[in-house]
């Protein structure tokens, strides 16, 4: 892959500085991004002036960042003798030193950084005379939200294997007996978290996992934020909403589903109608040049002519549809774009979710999402996934 | 859990600073620790002079925060009039100026902070008029190396997660058969993937989670940190190493064993039993007032007397011993202390790998693993698996 790092240089140009240095590990989505390399111990990236990616790994991480790095040159911490100074200076001042020396090496005395860039190196850099300053906007996480046809490709592949471990989730709901008002399988009451196991084991079976997951019967399905736990309920909303990353290439995808066994309520069975009405209409707005807000407001439209609440009708509405339309997808699992009252234009190469829902702790929560890739002239969804509110078995 | 934050006060007073301030998301054990609480987004923890916890978090972690932190007090980003000042100052300068606000709350000017405190958020601070300084030695991990009794029960519970993991691994290796070479099982070669998808599945029905694991034969195993793939041989060692998360507390386990289907060579067995041998001596070696370097070089000693090289005979050595002894187990995978050249002296509550091998691309790799919590008195191991080298069904 090769990101298009123009807006940086452009950031590194207006602020007259030599370079753009990143010093963390692998929960930094945007190092990932830029050096296409990842270690679960911190190591640094430096994009100089001229578009140059720098590495500086660990002698552990060497041979694998030489191999698999997208990177015009890879340094190990022994060449600038990281052991010897962390022996005379300690820690802290070693590892500055030794970043200082890689730094010299490439001719660099000022650099940008991200926000979340270590204070501790920052300080350290500052002492030795480099110029180091804060780039407020968020320039990475900003080309990072227009995606190159392999990335979508990497994202796509993830929604496949989502697919599949929402088809075992489905499967387990469709094929319960109804006992009592419970779901019921093979004599044992089906719970959220016998579900949430299974798409797991499915989701590492397709290379993929997760941390959470989301199976959510009845009250528990009305709180966005609710994991889920217990039996599962005849006659209930179930919302199953599952966010897995691909273990080798980083990449996520989200889809949402809810499912009722046995009969719902009117009132459940209306909510699931508005909610796909709404998330037709989101889609249809999707095109490039179109702002998020745009899309969120062409959702709200729908669900508020209905009669239900949005934040956009009532900015404390404790019921209705309470989140916004949707987010980027890509390295993490929130990232820009947002189809919300603050989202900028949609351009080709946007990958979001369109997740519309309606929640009430009196009815459940019903929440349908997709994710799709904005193209030239509309979209490309990336989800192949039936939506319909009675499971099936197939 | 109740913390002791007394080193972390100490250095507030030597620095006559008002407090210690964390600003990072679930990533960071550090604040984990301090405020019992984790949270997918960044949220912040501030520890005062008189030891008193406080956190800042977003409304939609506001009512878990309050359930399941310890801490003092709890305040939500809305009671400094968050979204106000991001939609007037925009996102960076909003964040900044709630945290200053938060601080001023709390009658705070000055700050100490953690080497990987956001930069962003330090200098912002101080264009505020705050004093915001690097602590640098690592206090906060420094105090986490020692474990309460519930935090290595924790550490034990994950450990018996990992157990159950390791048989069904070792029984996959026990029931093939051998064809050509290779391990069959069910007419397939067993290869290294199917072992590593059958452990994250066991570990996943125990509440565990891994990124990583490792299994490894014939010359893969002979590269310590070589994750292995391919179909397993016959006659070959297999390095099995977990290291399992619990999803829930968070806590890390670690084992490794080592074994061979069918007949090793006669050096493969010696391998083994050098390394076992030196797994005792290690073991025998740890008690409270014992140098971690103390205890790698009773290991050493076992490894050099029989012939192999260590990087303590050979720093620049590929084949024999390559790593340290050990490493401490927490919330991270990798903390203080260590069975290393520069471990410091063990105390009651540190629970460490014991962790010996013996490398060589023409032999293989073993390993035997351990993890133990140190006591009053010696050391009680946190581990209850079988170390033997031919693989059995039970």
């Amino acid at each position: 892959m090769e990101p298009d790092l123009d807006p940086l240089l452009a950031v590194l140009e207006d602020g007259s500085l030599d370079g753009y240095l990143i010093d963390d590990d692998d929960s930094d989505s945007d190092q990932r991004y830029v050096s296409g390399f990842t270690a679960p111990d911190a190591y640094q990236t430096l994009v100089t002036a001229d578009g140059g990616v720098h590495l500086l790994v660990s002698g552990l991480e060497y041979g694998r960042a030489t191999k698999e790095a997208d990177a015009d040159s890879v340094s190990r911490r022994s060449a600038y003798d990281y052991q010897a100074l962390v022996a005379e200076h300690g820690s802290y001042e070693g590892t500055v030193r030794t970043i200082a020396a890689f730094l010299a090496d490439h001719g660099i005395d000022s650099v940008a950084v991200p926000r979340n860039f270590p204070t501790g190196t920052a300080d350290g850099l500052r002492e030795r005379g480099l110029e180091v300053a804060v780039e407020r906007e968020g320039v990475v996480e900003g080309i990072r939200a227009t995606k190159t046809p392999w990335e979508a490709n990497q994202i796509s592949a993830t929604q496949s294997a989502n697919e599949a471990a929402m088809a075992v989730a489905e499967r387990l709901i469709a094929t319960t007996e109804i006992e009592d008002g419970a779901l019921v399988r093979d004599g044992e009451e089906l719970t959220s978290e016998r579900v949430k196991r299974e798409i797991e084991i499915a989701l590492l079976r397709h290379g993929c996992a997760l941390d959470e997951t989301i199976v959510a019967c009845g009250p528990d399905g009305a709180d966005p934020h609710n994991r889920g736990s217990g039996t599962l309920e005849a006659g209930e909303l179930i919302v199953i909403d599952i966010f897995p990353r691909d273990k080798g290439t980083g990449y996520f995808g989200d889809m949402t589903r809810t499912f009722v066994r046995g009969e719902p309520s009117e009132e459940a069975r209306q909510r699931y109608d508005v909610t796909r009405e709404a998330f037709d209409a989101a889609l249809e707005a999707i095109e490039p040049g179109v702002t998020g807000a745009a899309v969120h407001d062409a959702t709200c439209d729908v669900i508020e002519d209905a009669g239900y609440e949005t934040l956009r009708s009532d900015p404390s509405a404790g019921t209705g549809f309470i989140h916004s339309t949707g987010h980027g997808v890509g390295l993490d699992i929130h990232e820009q774009p947002s189809l919300s009252p603050t989202g900028g234009e949609l351009e080709p190469g946007h990958v979001v979710t369109v997740e519309p829902g309606i929640y009430d702790p009196q009815v459940g929560g019903v929440r349908i999402e997709d994710l799709v890739v904005v193209t030239e002239d509309g979209y490309e969804n990336l989800t192949e996934y039936p939506i319909r509110l009675e499971p099936r078995a197939n």
